[in-house]
């Protein structure tokens, strides 16, 4: 390799790798702490230069967290196949990985940071709970929610949220049990809401007919009748 | 009365004044949308002299905001007498209460308003979910709560919020329900901690133990034993 790598890096090239380097430095502290000159010397370029591609710290903070919502929306993809209980246990994993590798951003973000009101960075929180949205309606297989499943999956999305964030604050529970808890959460808030209404009833002894004996909803429910007894 | 009325009002008197309309026009609508030029107008004082009392928008939304955090805390605070369902109950309807009255301005601000981001701001949001935890655990009688029911509460009022603000968008389920299943989601979510904690569920058993057979906690019980088998 010649130092002439440098120089043939092409403009969505250096882009790129500048979006991947505030990212990492993002992710790492809150956004607010990082200075450009940290970012420009990450990426082995001038300050100057790191302004020629984006106008601020704000546009590339946009630029980032773009990524960054991208790459989570991602994981809320799940095949549909097997027990409902286990596809939203791995997505859950994800989920957790995603905020185990960005904390410092991620707390940032929803505790309000530097871009916080922004349009763009509130679209971008939205469009990441919409896709969640979207896959987790997929999976129950329901097109029009009612308004009852709306709330219990957009509720329980932000419930995902902040359980995420409290844990980041100490890390005094084992992630691995959040994310078991977080699934039966949505069972619970489900069955709360059909406990009083006959069309979510029906829906979710639908979906939950084919849960195996030994899946994470049977335990739970075995758990709260012997807790209620 | 006379003119000499408005000239009698005092610093203090006209700074309160200022901030009562200022509270009900962003009430009604976001406050993006409402200019200072309108808030002179409703308090029939000049631009000029509300600029004297507050120096720009944001300090007279702080200053709002901050009486408006003020009465939502208050709403929390509750007898400790009686069953902990039906305690809970009347507190979520003073909280839907509020946000009936606050709807524009609430929607605003938690989906990041204008302010959204200044410490202030964060400061107040912060302040009232801090003294809806303390007003929760001294009903629960925990003092030094253990991590897995810190979670369970701050988890729940964030569960209240999001609650309020997609019941907010359309208004398409009645408030008493939600309200009463606020109420269940607090006792389904520390059931679902406690049933895979032993120190949560010799908690909930002790707190869980005087509600009446007639209560919120007691039919949410039997209605998803029903559901479950």
């Amino acid at each position: 390799m010649t130092t002439g790598v440098r120089r043939r890096m092409g403009v969505d090239e250096r882009r790129q790798q500048l979006i991947g380097v505030a990212l990492e430095l993002f992710s790492q502290r809150s956004p607010d702490d990082v200075s450009i000159d940290e970012i420009a010397s990450a990426a082995g370029i001038s300050r100057p230069l790191v302004y020629h591609y984006f106008p601020g710290k704000l546009s590339l903070y946009e630029a980032a967290l773009k990524r960054a919502s991208e790459d989570l929306a991602a994981r809320f993809v799940e095949p549909h196949e097997g027990p409902l209980g286990t596809r939203l246990l791995r997505v859950m994993r994800r989920f957790f990985d995603f905020v185990d590798e960005h904390g410092p951003g991620f707390s940032a973000l929803m505790r309000g940071g530097p871009a916080v009101g922004s349009s763009t960075t509130n679209a971008l929180i939205d469009s990441v709970r919409q896709a969640a949205r979207d896959q987790i309606l997929a999976h129950l297989g329901v097109q029009e929610p009612p308004a009852r499943l709306e709330l219990v999956v957009r509720s329980w999305i932000s419930l995902a949220e902040s359980t995420a964030l409290i844990w980041l604050d100490g890390r005094r529970i084992p992630r691995a049990e959040l994310e078991k808890q977080l699934v039966h959460d949505f069972a619970a808030l489900a069955a709360v809401s059909a406990a009083y209404d006959e069309e979510m009833g029906a829906l979710i002894r639908t979906v939950f007919k084919d849960e195996p004996a030994d899946g994470p909803f049977a335990d739970l429910v075995g758990r709260l009748v012997a807790l209620a007894s």
